[in-house]
């Protein structure tokens, strides 16, 4: 799990660029840091960003609910953060994560479960939660 | 590289959501289909979504010079998209793609070239152009 002070993270934000979205937001890919796999996407802010360096776990924000989130906060399914990337742009984060049980919310390990294929929606891995489970 | 339909196209617009991002825009991920390398994250409305899929080249929005654009068009340094994937609430794609040349347009193979470690930016991997080859 990283690690760092807080002048450290303050040196981080300071060179983020929070402007290009409505709301301050980056996007944040979530990786999983051992087979490679794309988990997810979310919007962080800066306080979101913060929270996540601060704390190791991967936190958010939720554009439909107007709050900072930890990821797993209610479901157990948390992301520990183990490396974090920047961008050419600082303007987009790729957190490399251990993930505990599922990143997607319907239970799926990652949320990208669905392959485009020949017209079709295919899915491309297993459900491993009952979506009940996982939400938040 | 994938080929679809104009319909088979419009299917998957269809059920899209490109209502969230201010100017109809969705974030798209790059991924190396073979290395599993996250290269780059950029925006695209509907009209760079169905471009890359009737192309099967990746195709986005440029939010700074506001336009449709073909990455590589200049540099050639295009993105064949080999597998398209969508996420659980349909607001963000991933392609598994074959980079030719670099995808970050300062000539690194990935935009994600930079660990933040010990409160360092620090290079995790070799610029492969000059910047200006690479630009487009």
């Amino acid at each position: 799990m990283i690690k760092y002070t807080d002048q450290q993270i303050e040196t981080l934000i300071e060179k983020l660029d929070f402007s290009k979205l409505e709301g301050g937001l980056i996007p944040i890919i979530a990786q999983d840091n051992i087979s490679g796999e794309v988990l997810m996407l979310a919007f962080a802010n800066k306080e979101a960003v913060k929270k996540s360096l601060q704390t190791g776990y991967a936190h958010y924000y939720s554009r439909s609910r107007n709050t900072l989130w930890k990821k797993g906060e209610t479901s157990g399914h948390i992301q520990i953060i183990e490396k974090v990337l920047i961008d050419c742009d600082m303007d987009c984060l790729l957190f490399k994560i251990k993930q505990e049980g599922a990143a997607c919310h319907e239970g799926y390990y990652s949320c990208f479960y669905r392959e485009f294929k020949e017209g079709e929606l295919v899915e491309i891995s297993t459900q491993l939660f009952d979506p009940k489970k996982v939400y938040g």
